[in-house]
């Protein structure tokens, strides 16, 4: 008997940017796994199972979700933003992968959703408006001289930068590292957006020059966006700043 | 008198992706603007004017758009996808930046959608699962040397590739460039994914290695994701292929 396994995206965080298609799957599910914020967020009926779980679980997570499909259980793993962006459905793969063979014959779907950089992107302007990459900060799952090169090839390609995990209490100085190793190849003048839980009620949107960006005022929560020498801000007044990215490149700004 | 523009993402195709608050905004609008496919997704009211437009003239659309908002109309430029990436978002931000003074007063919001790699990666397992880069292979709006720079520059430095606009009649041999210039970077068992239409009934999912992979099996619908060295296949018989980037780095793949 087997039964299915949905890795479900909930978006960043608002019910109106939830997909039908995820909250199908959700109404579906018989059993649930996930980080407790997201599984708290689901509102399951008393004969739905809820296994919330350390975020750093994420592998024990997956198998332990693809036992449970094995054995003929309707079973989500949920995930905030896009399940594969920096989140589950890697670990749901990597388990199957080192798994038992019979795990290959699960059914497995993949529900995306919009991940955090869209989600903060959309509330400035376009700051994504042209060619970008997305580099999660955390160095427990890579070295941090490889993230620092990384950094550095993209930045002199000319790619807008996203970066996920920029900070937690285990990892308080990478962030303000990566910005002091941006300002020896960007203008100062760069724009630096800081988005704070985009889209629910405790969401907060810091639009700041590279030069003075500071790390102090990111959080787990916090999807930074930094520009390439082509991103513009446009001053609005009262309506606050809008920060895009050019659709075309300007010839003088390549390097 | 002042309207508001909605530049909003109807995700890749399937009514199941379009997010709640899109459906909101598009069932509030009074005038529409946007490239005929997308329009023909709406099953707008008699009431509700729609405008179709060549997929080329987005600044002309956009500056439209505005115009009537300006005159107090509650309009909406709608993108597949997302519309902040490589969409009519970046085009909205540059038409206010040029365009009268009074245009900063409109009310502006950008409503994210799921962008076609994040549908393609979920048809397919979790191939965005670590650090990815997103270029659109047009060069109608920067020079073809850019983009063959910034290739090779995110493939040394070990990201994970999704090309955007990777093919049309005007222009037929970049794709086929890029994989070829790729070859000689990262290994010939690179996995490399075509994903046609994600979630459309036309759907078409290709999974490839580099040194076969043919641009020829592409079209303007299909969005292409070139692996890294650490990208993963898992063989599920008739389930087919998953393809995969793990969290972790192994180290010996750092180059």
């Amino acid at each position: 008997m087997t039964g299915r396994i949905a890795v479900i995206g909930l978006g960043p965080g608002s019910p109106e940017q939830v997909t039908p298609e995820a909250a199908r799957l959700v109404a579906e599910g018989q059993e649930f796994f996930g980080y407790a914020p997201y599984l708290d967020r689901l509102n399951l009926r008393p004969d739905q199972v809820s296994n919330a779980s350390d975020n750093r679980e994420e592998l024990d997570r997956a198998s332990a979700a693809l036992k449970r499909a094995a054995e003929g259980k309707n079973v989500c793993v949920v995930s905030g933003g896009d399940p594969g962006v920096f989140a589950m459905a890697a670990a749901v793969c990597e388990a199957i992968e080192a798994g038992p063979a019979e795990w290959r014959d699960i059914d497995l779907v993949v529900v995306p959703g919009v991940t955090a950089m869209l989600a903060v992107a959309a509330r400035i302007g376009a700051p994504l408006g042209h060619d970008f990459c997305a580099i999660s900060l955390s160095d427990n799952l890579k070295p941090w001289e490889v993230i620092e090169a990384r950094l550095e090839a993209v930045a002199r390609a000319g790619f807008v930068i996203a970066l996920y995990n920029p900070i937690s209490r285990a990892r308080p100085w990478q962030l303000g590292k990566a910005f002091e190793n941006l300002r020896r190849i960007l203008p100062g003048t760069t724009p630096v957006i800081l988005g704070r839980a985009a889209g629910r009620p405790d969401e907060r949107m810091a639009v700041m020059r590279l030069a003075e960006a500071d790390a102090a005022r990111a959080d787990m929560a916090t999807c930074v966006i930094i520009g390439s020498p082509e991103t513009r801000i446009i001053e609005r007044g009262e309506r606050g700043p809008l920060v895009y990215t050019p659709r075309f490149l300007v010839a003088e700004a390549v390097r």
